[in-house]
């Protein structure tokens, strides 16, 4: 998508770590604009899809969710990430590293808002790893749900994780995908 | 706002705590629909505002934020919940405790994205205790910008800590405000 393309070149900052700073517009502040243009995107991608509702996890992939959800005309359910493993038989649970806090941490949603009724399109502004992302597959597998695809914000295409998993017969879609980045160049996948 | 009431009044669920659960709709499940009303009905209360920036606490605040971020045409920043006290000289934060955990934690913002130019209106989805609006509010002064008010989804009228801060001055539009609620009844302030 050009205009995100466009953005993160203008403005995106790359921190040692392979870490993208994109807080002035993407994710801490959030360009309304761009985030309805994001939304619009969405929408096009998946139409004719049968979309019952779109899942995300907090925090940061909410306001893409709640945009394309909008303009798409179905629920948004986001999961929760949870430090403790005390969760109860109300929910869906899956248990997901993170590499930046290194550590566990339980990924939740309640069983009343994915079912086995749900074909689902999972949304996340990033994609790095891929380990929250199959942790949220899991959630629709455990609920019988079936996974239309994947809409990612950004995908950092150089980890291998986004095409490991078209590999496996995913449907992913990144409306900025990187291939390569330093503090010089951000190079996307044409 | 009558649509928001009418749900709360169908599906909210009082539990013993003064726990209002409405998951299914607003901050679990969010229903779109009603999510793109709340956000017109924001554009209607702070029409002629100058308004240049929405501001909330993640994460359930977020998608009310940015439905009327998209509908007023102005960015949205979002501050963060942080457990540590570790906070550097780019970010306002302020500590806020929280009785549900009973722990205190620090609310950040970047010192970029909230400024003396800021003319700022508050979303949050629950206004209960008042303590998370107070950090923001906090936040604000530390930045040098004005509140123009603050927007509230649900309110907890009956705590009187929404009361309290408009007998200080400050601006509160509750588009669901409950004076009471039992198992068997809510009832909303006229």
């Amino acid at each position: 998508m050009k205009e995100l393309e466009e953005r993160i070149a203008a403005e995106g900052q790359v921190l040692p770590g392979d870490i993208l700073k994109v807080g002035s517009f993407l994710n801490q502040q959030i360009d309304t604009a761009l985030l309805g243009q994001i939304g619009r995107e969405v929408v096009r991608l998946y139409e004719g899809e049968p979309i019952t509702k779109i899942l995300t996890i907090e925090a940061s992939g909410i306001p893409m969710a709640a945009a394309a959800g909008m303009f798409m005309g179905v629920p948004v359910v986001f999961a929760k990430k949870h430090r403790t493993s005390n969760v109860d038989g109300s929910v869906y649970s899956t248990v997901v590293h993170s590499f930046t806090h290194n550590e566990d941490y339980n990924v939740v949603v309640s069983r009343d808002y994915l079912t086995a009724d749900d074909h689902v399109l999972i949304a996340d502004d990033f994609l790095a790893n891929g380990h929250a992302l199959r942790g949220l597959i899991h959630l629709c597998e455990k609920a019988g749900a079936s996974v239309a695809g994947v809409v990612i914000a950004i995908e950092k295409c150089f980890t291998g994780a986004g095409d490991a998993l078209r590999a496996e017969g995913l449907r992913i879609d990144a409306l900025a995908p990187i291939e390569s980045m330093s503090s010089e160049e951000i190079v996307f996948r044409s």
